[in-house]
C-alpha cells in the first residue's frame, strides 16, 4: 500500500470528540455496540477480535459517533492485552466525556479455546 | 408526487390524543413497540431507522393507538439527531399524558458500524 | 351454521371454577399462558389477537384450567379494548380466586404497524 | 354487541378482489403469509387456528389484499375440517385468479397434541 | 409385556438416595432438568408430559443422580394433577435431603391449549 | 390405579380410524408430528421418547386425528426397538389408508449420548 | 427543513453505476440485501417497509454499492406498489448491467396483518 | 487412576457390533449423532473435539447403538487428523454393515480460528 | 502412542500461572467460557463433557489464558464426579489468585437424561 | 511496534501449504469457515471484515489449515474490494490445490447499510 487513503489517515488521527450534551437536565443512558474491533496480541502479534461495548449516562458531554469509531479503529495496529485495552478505552472516556456513570465490555473472541469477557464499570 | 394522499395528510396533521384512563384507580402497565421509525440525519440528510418503545403507567390518560403512529410517522422528513429525538419524544408523551412512569427506547440501526440504543426514563 | 355444537355451547355457558387448592400451607407460583386468544375492536369490529399470560400464588383456590380456556374462548364475539379486556381477566379472577398474588399480561399482535403490551399485577 | 361495526359489516361482505397484472408479460412470485387465520371444529364447534400461506405466479390477475384479509376473516364463525378449509381456499383463489402456479398451506396449531400441517399445490 | 425387564424392575423400586455433601462448608448450587417426565392425569387417565427442574443449596446431603431419574421415572403409571405432583417430589427431596434451599418446577406440555407451569420454592 | 379412567380405556382401545378424503380427485399433502411418543426399550425396559412425524398423500382415505394420537399413546407399556416401531407405525399406517405416498420419521430423544432417527419411506 | 443536506442531494439525483467486473471470464454470484428500504403506498399514501434482495450472476459490469444504496434511497418519496416497485427495481438493473443471471425479491413488512413476499427473477 | 473402571475397559475392548436389520426387504434412513467425540492432535498432541454423523441405509444389517458409543469412544487417546480420522470411521462401517448408502461426517470445533467439517459419503 | 507430543507434555506439566493485575486500583469483572472440559465418572470410568465458566474479580493477580487451558485440559484423564471437580476448580483458583470475587459453574453434558449444573459462588 | 512478534512475521511469510490428501482414492468434502477476515476497503482504506468459507473435493492435495489461516491473515494490510478478493482466494486455492470441486464464498460484513456475499465456484 504505496499510499494513504483517507480512511487510513482518519484513522491515524482519531480523537475522541466530545459534543454538548442535548439533555444535562436529565440521566439518561446511551449504549454503543461496535462488533468490529480488532487488535493485536502483545505476545503473539496475532490479531485479536472483539466486540467493544460501551454504556453510559451522559453529564456535559455526549461522545460523537464517527470520532469513537475511528477512535475505535485506531487499535488495528496496537500490541495490548484483553484486560488493558478494554481499561485503557474506559480510561480514554471517562477522561474524554466525564459521565455520570460508564461501564466498558471487551467481549473477546474465543483464543486457545477459551471465550473472555472483561467488564469495566464506574 | 403531485397529490397529497389521505395518508400524508393524516401524518402532517398528526397529534398525540389523550384517552381516558379505563383503569385510573390502578397501577398498571402499557407497552408499545413502533419498529417502522425513520427520520433524517441532521448531519447528512441521510434516514436513519430505528425501533422506538414507550413503556409507561397512566393516571389519568392513555394515548391513542392510531394518533401515536401518525406522530411518529411525521419525523419521516425531520433532520434530528437520535439523542435529541428521543428526549422530544420523551417531552411529548410525558406533555400529553402525564404519566406514572415513562421509558422511551430508541433502538437505532447500525450507522458507521456502531449501534446506538438512546433510553431516557421517568 | 344452523346448530350449535357441544363446544360452541361450553363456550357460551363458560364461567372460572374455582377448585381447592393442594397446598393451601404454603406460597407457590401457577403460571399459565393461553395463546389463542381472540376478541373484536371495539372501534372497527375486526378481530384482534393476543396471548393472555396469567401468574398467581393461589391462596385457597386455584383456577381449573378447562373452565379458564372456556372462559377465555367465551370473549371471541366481544368488543373490548386491549386495555379494558385486560384489567376484565384480572378483575374475574380477582374475584373468583382472592390469590395472594395475581399478574395478568395481554400480549397483543401488532395492529396499524403497532406492537402493544398490557401488563397488570396485584 | 347489538349493532354491527364498519369492519364486521366488511367481513361479512368479503369477496376475493381480482386486479390487473401489472407485469403479466414475466413469470414471478408473490408469497403472501396470514398468521390470524381462525375458523370452528365442525365436529366440537370450538375454534381452531393457523396460518395461511399462498404462494402463487400470477397470470393475468393478482389478488388485491385487503380483499384477501377480510375473506380469511370471513371463516372465523364457519364449521369446517382443516383439510377441506385449505382445499376450499385453493379452489377460491383458482377460480378468482387463474394464476399459472398456486400453493396454498395451511398451518394449523395443535390439537390433541398433534400438529397438522395441509399443503395443496397446482 | 410377560416378563418384567431390568430397568422395569429398578424403577419399582426407586428410592431417592442421599449421598454425603462433597463440600458441606460452603453454599454451592445444584441445577438439575429432567425433560422425559410424564404421568398421568387423574380426571381422564390420559398421559401427560413436563421437564421438571431441581435447584438446591444441599446441606450434609446431595441426591444421587440415577436415584432421582428412577424416582422421577416412577410416576409414569400414577395419575396426579400437575400442582400436586410438583408439590410432592418438592416435599421428597426436602424429606430426603433437607437442603438449604430448594425449588422445584414443573413446566407442563400444553393441554387444552393451555400451558401451565408450577413453580414451588423453599 | 384401582380403576381404569376414560382416557386409559380409550387407549387401550385404539384402532386407526380411516375417513373419507374430501378431496381424492387432487394430490395433496397432509404432515403431522406428535412430539410426545413413549414406548418401553426391549432390552431394559426403561422409558424411550420420540417425535413421530408422518406426511403422506391420501388416496381414497385419510386419518382421523384423535384415533391417530389413541394408536400412538398405545405404544406406552410396549416393549419395542427404535427401529422396529417406526417401521411398524409405516406399516399400520399403509394398511389404513393406502397412501400415495407415505413417510414416517422417529426422532428418538437421546440415548447414551447417542442421538438416532429412523425415516421409512414409500 | 429549509436546506438540503449533501446525502439528500445525493439521494435526489443517485444513479445505477456500471462498474468493470473484476473478472468476467467466469460464472459467480453476488448477493445483495438492504434492510432498509421505504416507499409509500400509492392508494393511502401511508410508508411501507420492506427488505430488498438482489441476486445476480454479472456478466461485463458489476453494480457499484454506494451507487444501489442512493438509488434504493431515491424510493423513499415515491408512491409504488409491492409489485410494481419489485418489478422495477428488476428492469432497472437489468437495463444498468446486463447480468447473466437476475433475482430481485422485495420483501414487504406485515400491512392488515398480511405479510408479501415479491420474487421476480430472470 | 490406578485400577481400570468397567467403563474404561468396555471402552478399550470396543468393537462394532451388527445385528440383523428387522426389515432389510424395504430402504430406509438410519441418521445417528454423537456430539462427544474427541481424539488427540497428531502433530501437538492437543484434544480436538468433534460431533459425529453417520447416516446410511442399512443392508442386512444394523449398527447396534452402544457397541457404536464404546468404539466412538476408543478415538479418545490416539492421535489422529482430522480427514483421516473421518476416513477411517467411514471404512469400519462400510467394512462391518455392508450399506446400501453410508455417510460419514466429522464436524470439528475451531482449531486456530478456523471450523472444518469433513464429509464422506458412499 | 509411543511417544508424547509437546502438548500432551504440556498439558501434563500444567499450573495455573498467576500474572499481575494491570489495574488492581479497579474492581473490574472477567469472565471466562471453556466450553472443552472432560473428565471421567468416578463410579464407571465413562468420560464426562462439560462447559467450565469462571467468572471473577481479581485482586493483584490474574490467571495466564494458555496455563489455565492446560490446566483444565489435565482433568482429562482423572476420575472425578461433577460436584468434587467443580469445588476443587474453585478452590485452586482461590489459591492460586485470592480473587475480590469467585463463581466457578460446571454445565455438565446429559448423563441418564438427566441435565446437572453446579455453581460455587464466594 | 518497534519489533516484530513472531505471530506477525508467520503472517507476513504466509503461503499455502498443500499436503498429501490422506484418501485420494474417494470423493470427499472438506468445508471451512474463517470468520476472522479483514483487508482494506481500495477506496477509503477503511477495514472490511467477511467471514471467508471454502468448500472443496480434494484430488492429490489438501490444504494444511495452520498455513491457510496465515494465508488469509495475510490480507490484514491489502487494499482490495470484496469482488477481487474472493475471486483471489479461488485463484490462489485453485493453484495450489487443483481441487477436484472447490467453491470460495465471502460473507461481508454490512458497509453502508447493503451487506453483500460474493461466491465463487468451479
Amino acid at each position: 500500500m504505496t499510499e494513504k487513503k483517507y480512511g487510513a489517515k482518519a484513522v491515524e488521527e482519531a480523537k475522541l470528540e466530545p459534543w454538548d450534551n442535548p439533555s444535562p437536565e436529565r440521566d439518561y443512558a446511551i449504549e454503543i455496540s461496535f462488533p468490529e474491533f480488532t487488535c493485536l496480541c502483545p505476545r503473539s502479534g496475532y490479531p485479536d477480535f472483539a466486540t467493544i461495548k460501551i454504556n453510559y449516562v451522559p453529564d456535559k458531554k455526549v461522545v460523537e459517533l464517527k470520532s469513537l469509531k475511528l477512535y475505535l479503529n485506531s487499535f488495528r495496529d496496537r500490541a495490548v492485552s484483553h484486560e488493558a485495552v478494554t481499561n485503557l478505552i474506559f480510561d480514554d472516556l471517562k477522561a474524554a466525556l466525564a459521565p455520570r456513570k460508564l461501564e466498558v465490555v471487551g467481549d473477546f473472541n474465543v483464543r486457545g479455546n477459551v471465550k473472555t469477557v472483561i467488564r469495566v464499570a464506574l
